[in-house]
């Protein structure tokens, strides 16, 4: 349960800032390669592994990327897809009733009719990758002043997209690698008709629970299969990973494929300063608070809990794994490494008559820093939507940019609201997943309470959102008032466009209204000075490095598909080896030695069908792959490409990740590929899953 | 499970800045009235109840104050003392091993013999009070400058204390009443030989946990009866409450005596402001963080939450209280009656030519508040202890200033270190309660993370606390090096003095020493530019509303004993009238409805015996008495001052009580007399103990 990316509307405090970073040249088994790039030399010196273009493509068309955050892979014919359970917790969650608590409790289809269609959820399987580098940079002169390039750069990715939507139908995404160096067009099949084909109970895929968590030896059955539809049938899939049944040996060389979200490897000292000191403790301070206020909401009612059960496992997991990150920032030896690295950088970009000029990108990002530094509150509070934790204010605030900036020729409109991304954005949009007023109003209560402490209870704005009333009351009318819990009431709204918004007297409408010129306005300062300067000198820091390393390097993690490598490793936890991988005896082991009590108790059916088992089947393993939060369900693929593991999870040590790579005692875990075909076949008697996995496709 | 006060190392985020305000006139039940001026013309006129002195001396001297925070009485000739279960907390976790769980598990000692000897508690019988304003105010020359002010206020504080411990060796202490309007000599009979009779289990103690912490209807036993004992035999006491075994009827005057800690309803408008926007945000985002983070740690083993458990209570019972304070600061209507009151005073002051030169002592609260602002954080951090959250420091800074303070003349030293508290200040810090490294050290790294996060890594003074390594690695190395968990070297600290201080080489004296002249430079900018000009300009504001409306009104609360008076009364919940008590029949369909899961689950004695209740016995009532945080464990009291239940919490409307009184739908709630004797008797086995009760002495 973990190396899920942050979720946009959680903790993306800084997606503006550092989504355009690149990496060092890679030392070890470092390296989120592309695949347009690979890293071919170092996979054939090290480990003499040679494989042919095909091998790459047939691996890139396999995988997927979960929309929502997280990886998988087609691993049948018949578009069976794997994941892991907590990546297909937000689907479960919102196929749930109280009556049927698919997240807790687990599903298994016996027959494709009994397939359970997903509420909104979307796959996109990587089809193309083109280099537009010369037409984002031919739009933006050099020299432009950052107003007019961060406008002129926005307009020429819209434009981009929306053509090669119209070309092609595809997904069309440009996407910035090498903080600026490169830019890319990603063109993806989407596939929308998801349905659910088996899910383990909770408390086997997430055993061990939050203490557990980021730790190793450990024993989880994180899994989920779904299939994909196309015109109502399973969709007919020509790439997918078939089955390795032998699974892996300890040293043997393997590869993750997957989505890393997001890493800062490359930031400058002041900007990891930064992160340490102001942006990592805001972020960490709202994630507390929303975990407890879910926690005491949880403990009023077994339905309350069952209600934020997937939000708030989502918010537990984001504080421990940004935690082990502010560990790490505060870890002198990292900044210390760090430090010399750029000062050795600095030097050479001094003494370097071509670099010279470049000079002052250090000094560029510290001033960004510093107008980040003052807007951060509010542009959390009240852009990020920190001060309006509820999903109603969400559709709220779509509905009302979606008529703002609709109205706008493409070029000109904010990035989530280009031609491309509508498709997209109306599905989450009119997503029919069930919505609880009670919990909505407890989350709306606190936040709209934050924003009080943080502004000042008496600061005008803060009086007109809460229209003399306390948060709590205020909170309550606006979720008892609103009706855009009901999609036909959003579908209403977008299609009247900007009049029916703005004769609306909804109150969530209303409010959105009201603070969107505020916000758009801290949006702006943040997009024209904090975002575009940033990613200007970085872009002359990335152009220094190429000019000095060469570019045979890895661009930072930006939620798109990379390749990984790394070798079956065991590990060193203070002086005591631990062997690369765990066995059903020990999961059973470990449940007693905690008394069989949560996090630790297992379900009944594992204690019913424990003597069927094997039980010295490997259930968990590490490996030293580089991945990061997003690589979660990525499959852990064989020499063959064929599936031996499935990522899940890393270590504590892998949470410094995000900044610098180290294989030392940081591993990668993943479940054992036999563990889910012994569980499939023995527990859950699910032989023809089973099959359907070893074959390649469905029996008959 | 609340009404305790804040523990000072904890929460005492202003006790400096709030500790001596004064009420208004009161209505309806209002009022935490002094034994000395008690409010018998109310009484008569409006329940036409008449006692004479001789009423009200028994009543105070049966009352009793446990002195880590709550209140108690004595029960018996024999020493029997009761009060609530959350305020035996601490010392029954104090007793507890990870064999003999008593805070969780409950204790009855069937003989005396088999009554268990606290490590550390001292409770305290109040003998007398004298009025000692004159000598204060004398000592004192009006016109003083704050810095000479508080300086000799102090001093002659000091002096006072000292000569009355010298005359009649009773613990004796200068409370500070109205905000400086009047000062009293408190003198204390000292009880230190304290041990343990009777706890219930905590799943019936705190029944409902913090879901139902706060909330009515209720269901709790929360009770603890301990000994006290001289000379090594149960004290002979001399006035104690009897029993009234016929219990409250609906509409029936009842008292409540006890100690409620702190109230803020005379502050001025700015200064509720100041507790609304910066005081409680900051204080509930320390709390919320380290309740998380106990919870956290509970989670990993049952060890670990046996540990943890008395102080993750206390921190979820202040969470929820502090975050009803915030609400009530935060609804308009509270500070919009406060605001009409001021504007009223304030007209009448400046209108008044003989108070007309008292009119500038709002504006230098609010200047005072602007330095008190200044330094909270650093305050919190460096003075209050925030950065160190470990008893370990706790103890460390205590033998560092002991060492210090004591060589300065008595009238000259910080109040902690007057001669007059020395004993009770030893017997704290030779405690032998247990102290468990692991969690000593989870704490202590958070903190010192926070204080990086506040200050920044890299200000001068974190970067020498922390030692050139990561808050984690220096918060094991301080635990791991330090041996002041070991009461002897305590003690050879103490007694060497300044010398044997200086020559420690234990890294958390060498901690200790390092911060405290940041920490006391912070503490005399707190004392002499905060609270000193604060308390000057409140007693003005006290000294114009004694002018205007007498003084037969009641001083804020001061954590010292005071009389409340109420009636037994039902209320109203969203148009639902629900009785004035529960009873145990109530208690099981509670238990039922949440399918007897935690925190709803029954101890394994109350399902067995649950047949030999009578289930129509009421088990927990409200009433109208104005009670806070401090009167925990009051007894309540008949028009004869004969016991009929055990106040332990008021309900979520009283949570606003801190600020201003009102009895439209707040209640405080007690633990019905009679379900204490049916449970007794009928559940625990405990015929003895109830008898001691009934009759008022021990049986033979």
């Amino acid at each position: 349960m973990t190396l899920h990316p942050p979720r946009l509307a959680h903790t993306g405090l800084f997606l503006g800032i550092l989504a355009f970073l690149a990496a060092l040249p890679a030392a070890a088994d470092e390296g989120m390669w592309l695949f347009s790039n690979p890293p071919k030399k170092i996979l054939q010196e090290r480990y003499g592994f040679r494989a042919d273009d095909s091998w790459y493509r047939h691996v890139q068309q396999a995988a997927l990327r979960f929309n929502n955050g997280g990886s998988g892979s087609f691993v049948s014919a018949d578009g069976l897809v794997m994941t892991n359970h907590h990546v297909g917790a937000a689907a479960l969650q919102e196929m749930s009733t109280p009556e049927h608590n698919l997240l807790k409790d687990g599903f298994y289809a016996k027959t494709p009719a009994e397939e359970h269609k997903c509420v909104n959820l979307e796959l996109n399987q990587l089809v193309s990758v083109a280099d537009v580098t010369d037409r984002v940079n031919a739009a933006v002169p050099p020299g432009s002043d950052p107003v007019a390039a961060e406008k002129a750069r926005r307009a020429v990715m819209n434009t981009l997209e929306e053509e090669s939507l119209g070309q092609t139908g595809l997904r069309s995404d440009v996407v910035t690698l090498y903080h600026g160096g490169r830019y890319h067009l990603y063109r993806y099949k989407k596939y929308t008709d998801v349905r659910l084909v088996f899910a383990p109970e909770q408390d086997i895929a997430f055993f061990g629970g939050d203490p557990d968590n980021f730790e190793y030896p450990r024993f989880d059955l994180d899994c989920c299969f779904f299939r994909v539809y196309e015109n109502g049938k399973p969709a007919k899939i020509e790439h997918y990973f078939s089955w390795n049944p032998a699974g892996i040996r300890d040293g043997e060389l393997v590869f993750a494929v997957g989505n890393p979200g997001h890493s800062d490897r490359l930031n400058t000292v002041a900007h990891l300063e930064f992160l340490r000191d102001c942006a990592f403790p805001k972020m960490l301070d709202q994630l507390r608070r929303r975990e407890l206020l879910l926690s005491i909401f949880s403990r009023r009612s077994k339905e309350n809990a069952r209600r934020a059960r997937d939000e708030l496992l989502h918010l537990q997991n984001s504080r421990k794994a940004r935690l082990g990150g502010l560990e790490g920032l505060q870890d002198p030896a990292v900044l210390h490494a760090r430090r010399a690295e750029e000062e050795t950088l600095r030097d050479a970009v001094e003494n370097d008559p071509q670099l010279r000029g470049d000079a002052d990108a250090w000094k560029k990002i510290e001033d960004a820093l510093k107008v980040s530094k003052q807007i951060l509150t509010d542009h959390g509070l009240l852009e990020r939507g920190a001060a309006f934790q509820t999903r109603l204010f969400g559709v709220a605030r779509t509905l009302v940019r979606l008529a703002d900036e609709t109205d706008k020729p493409n070029a000109d409109r904010l990035r989530e609201y280009r031609e491309s991304n509508l498709e997209s954005l109306r599905q989450d949009l009119f997503s029919k997943a069930p919505i609880y007023k009670d919990l909505e109003t407890v989350k709306l209560a606190d936040s709209l309470s934050l924003l009080a402490e943080e502004r000042g209870f008496d600061d005008e704005l803060v009086q007109k959102i809460l229209a003399g009333k306390s948060p709590r009351r205020r909170a309550a009318e606006l979720i008892d008032g609103t009706r855009l819990e009901d999609v036909a009431v959003r579908k209403q709204l977008a299609e009247g466009g900007k009049q029916a918004v703005e004769q609306s007297a909804d109150p969530m409408i209303l409010l959105a209204r009201l603070v969107d010129s505020e916000a758009r306005r801290l949006r702006k300062i943040e997009e024209q000075q904090v975002g575009e300067p940033m990613q200007q000198a970085y872009a002359k820091i990335a152009a220094a490095q190429f000019a000095l390393h060469g570019t045979d390097v890895y661009p930072d993690a930006t939620f798109t598909l990379r390749l990984a490598f790394g070798v079956v490793k065991g590990v060193d936890v203070d002086g005591v080896q631990l062997p690369p991988w765990t066995t059903f005896a020990g999961l059973y082991k470990h449940s007693a030695e905690h008394d069989d009590q949560p996090p630790y108790q297992l379900p009944p059916r594992w204690i019913e069908h424990k003597d069927r088992l094997d039980l010295s089947t490997p259930m968990n393993f590490i490996f030293t792959a580089d991945i990061i939060g997003g690589n979660s369900g990525s499959p852990v693929l064989d020499r063959n490409a064929k599936v031996v593991g499935l990522v899940f999870d890393g270590n504590l040590d892998t949470l410094v990740w995000d900044f610098a790579f180290t294989e030392k005692t940081a591993r990668s875990i993943a479940v054992d590929a036999r563990a889910l075909i012994e569980a499939l076949q023995k527990i859950y008697d699910a032989g023809p899953l089973a099959e359907e996995l070893l074959k390649g496709h469905r029996g008959e």
